[in-house]
């Protein structure tokens, strides 16, 4: 079998390999378990990973291919999944000792979807405390003495490191979108209420989103369109026509796409260099990009979000607190403390402010195709202790709006960046398609 | 124009001679105009209501039918609205002085739905204070010196005194099930989620309910169907198939009906009357009743449903606090500042009581039709002060149960009282063929 430069194929590709029998799902998991041999040591993505499990399972695609049963859109490829997203008979811990040792009986929906399109379950990624702000074991497989990000710190990391072509993670504040600019790679938050959560765990469900992580915009859509759905159980998902994502994301652009580059209320915040690579973007799109404020209300987003997430955090941990406060990181008592606090009518009076935002939004977004802001107000902190900032995501998560950062920006210390495109609610396909040809764009700054 | 029994036609009958044109919306307004003028007085049920303005429309409903355009479902038939339900052009005063003069623009969806339907808006019935409990100036209709309960107090008064057919309503306690059964006429509060509430006043969106009174069943679902419907702008409206409520209604039941007898956690509270008559029913109807007992955490649905109504009312009606507390009862204050205090928290973990109930509920529900269960404690108490106790009426509406009370039960005080038959969620249909099946019944007791 020949040697494929894994970290240089697309999941795009691998997928029309293992489709077409070129590539069997066995000597693919064989040739990423070398790898994560090579790399894990110093990256430490995997909260779980049994390689003779993963060859195992990979047989038995294969097996169904030479059988002639009918395949899924993701047959064979590996996945990489956050140790918050339940799977049935293989560990889950939610990145606590509390959890230490629980494997649930059942898949989370998105898992059984992920399955039945033929994915390969690579194993579980680290991930943060309760997919908060404690960091786990992971570094920042750039340069290891940074932090990855976080929370889906393992998924992030283990797609830029090459590891697997394609992660499952998610965001509440800025989990998806902030690891995958600290490591690299593509991260794409799709809009709020797109993906199930269903034997997720449930930090604040008002908040919570599931993403993804892979190394070009069309991975991304090839894995998000198997696990967009309506799901009933997760009343967030609502039942709607969902968008062909990787066809769109590959399409033509009807028309050269117009951008509105957003300072947001937190540009103070934003590193000079984060500063600088964002104002040069906006200079070489000349007339494709004008520039919107956003302030007044926007500026609440923060605390309202943070109202929200940490309100119904110490409602939905309260248990964890119960079973054993000792064994929860000080980060998380002191959120718990605070929202345990927080009055019912602030936090209601919270949930409120994204529609507000949304109208203030959708007038900007008649007259682009995306949003371009940072992904994070720099490239990640030289720091194990945290997993960085992530003011320039929360707006976002707090309106739902999809969301992709692409790592086209270096710092001068090595460390990627990454510029975070911004779409209207449910346009996810035309954010993709957006995404990628500004990606396209900056690789060929001299293409048509 | 020959005189018609208005106190004893259903609505049903008028609906057909309406629709025949063998009686005019104009002369049948100007019949209940006088039966107003007559019982008003003393009765109190109106908040707004406008003869000339009445006869105008109906004036205009004739000329539609008469010029051939296609007529709705309630053509010609005068419907009377809780004044929290908002009519373009119309005051809506929410039962306070700090929205005296208050005339919206537009039409609650609900409203729109009535007149697109062809039915004739007669006026605005008396409500309690925002719809919460500090009585309004009506009476009850059967004996002026007891309340006709609330909040939906002039809406069950009117239809109750024969001041119209039918009449909408609003349940977030009690609202709708305590005022029919006290003054006498059928309420049906559907499941939570089948009646839009856009343009009515929101107290508490978790619980708020839209619902009807009629003087039968079968006048309920004609009402009803025309009610029942998604909209986008409320999220509680989940889009489904949704029941031919009055087609259900009026069909022979498959097989005779089964009864679940529930005294609940709160029978100590009923009156020795309303229990023996409640235990008389199930000895009448033998075999096709056993009972059920309803505890444990069904004990704790009255606290977390007080919870879950003051922790949005604080948020919801704070701006009414803010231009002028002075104006709101001490009933409202209190509550209010109760409300206040709630932590999300606590609030949160109310709303997850609802989906653990449920699943009990539904075990019930697998051998029963309905749920037989006091409407109320007993017969509406001697007082203006007070709206009277709807302890047996919140846990349904906490958890989105279906509701109709009957009218057949005597008080020795010579006021009526009802059961309260609880169907299963969705199964809004059945509940009310199984209600018409027992009013018959009952009617008839010597029948089949």
């Amino acid at each position: 079998m020949q040697k494929i430069a894994l970290t240089e194929i697309t999941a795009v590709e691998l997928r029309d390999r293992l489709a077409s029998g070129a590539l069997s799902a066995e000597s693919l998991a064989g040739m990423y378990l070398e790898l994560i041999a090579a790399r894990e040591p110093q990256v430490q993505a995997w909260q779980w990973l049994d390689a003779e499990f993963v060859l195992a399972e990979a047989r038995k695609l294969d097996q169904r291919r030479q059988s002639g049963a009918p395949i899924g859109p993701l047959h064979g490829l590996p996945i990489a999944v956050k140790d918050v997203i339940d799977t049935a008979g293989i560990p889950t811990e939610n990145g606590t000792v509390l959890d230490a040792g629980r494997v649930p009986a059942d898949d989370a929906e998105l898992i059984g979807r992920l399955k039945a399109a033929g994915a390969l379950i690579m194993g579980k990624t680290v991930t943060a405390e309760l997919a908060f702000l404690h960091p786990g074991k992971t570094r920042n497989p750039v340069n290891p003495e940074h932090t990855p990000g976080g929370s889906s710190s393992g998924s992030a990391a283990a797609v830029a490191a090459g590891m697997v072509p394609l992660a499952v993670g998610t965001q509440t504040g800025g989990s998806i979108i902030r690891p995958a600019a600290y490591c690299g790679t593509v991260g794409f938050k799709p809009t709020f209420g797109c993906i199930s959560r269903t034997g997720v765990l449930k930090q604040s469900p008002s908040l919570d989103t599931i993403g993804v992580f892979a190394r070009t915009v069309e991975d991304a859509g090839l894995l998000a369109d198997v696990l967009f759905g309506h799901d009933l159980v997760d009343t967030a998902t609502i039942p709607r026509p969902f968008p062909r994502l990787l066809a769109t994301a590959s399409s033509e652009v009807p028309a050269k796409p117009v951008f509105a580059f957003v300072r947001t209320p937190f540009w103070d915040q934003a590193e000079p260099e984060m500063q600088q690579a964002l104002e040069e973007l906006v200079d070489f799109l000349g007339e494709q990009c004008f520039e919107v404020p956003l302030d007044g209300m926007f500026a609440d987003s923060a605390a309202a979000r943070q109202r929200i997430n940490i309100a119904e955090m110490a409602k939905n941990f309260h248990h964890y607190e119960k079973r054993g406060v000792e064994a929860l990181s000080s980060e998380m008592r002191a959120a718990m403390d605070a929202g345990n606090k927080v009055p019912a009518r602030d936090y209601l009076s919270a949930l409120d402010l994204p529609a507000i935002l949304d109208s203030g939004l959708n007038e900007v977004f008649e007259r682009c195709d995306a949003i371009l802001t940072p992904a994070t107000t720099g490239a990640a902190p030289a720091t194990l202790d945290s997993t960085g900032n992530s003011i320039f995501n929360g707006l976002w998560t707090l309106c739902g709006n999809p969301c992709v950062t692409l790592p086209v920006f270096d710092s001068e210390n090595g460390l990627p960046m990454g510029v975070q495109l911004v779409g209207r609610r449910f346009q996810d396909g035309r954010l993709l398609r957006t995404a990628r040809w500004l990606s396209d764009r900056i690789a060929n700054p001299d293409g048509s």
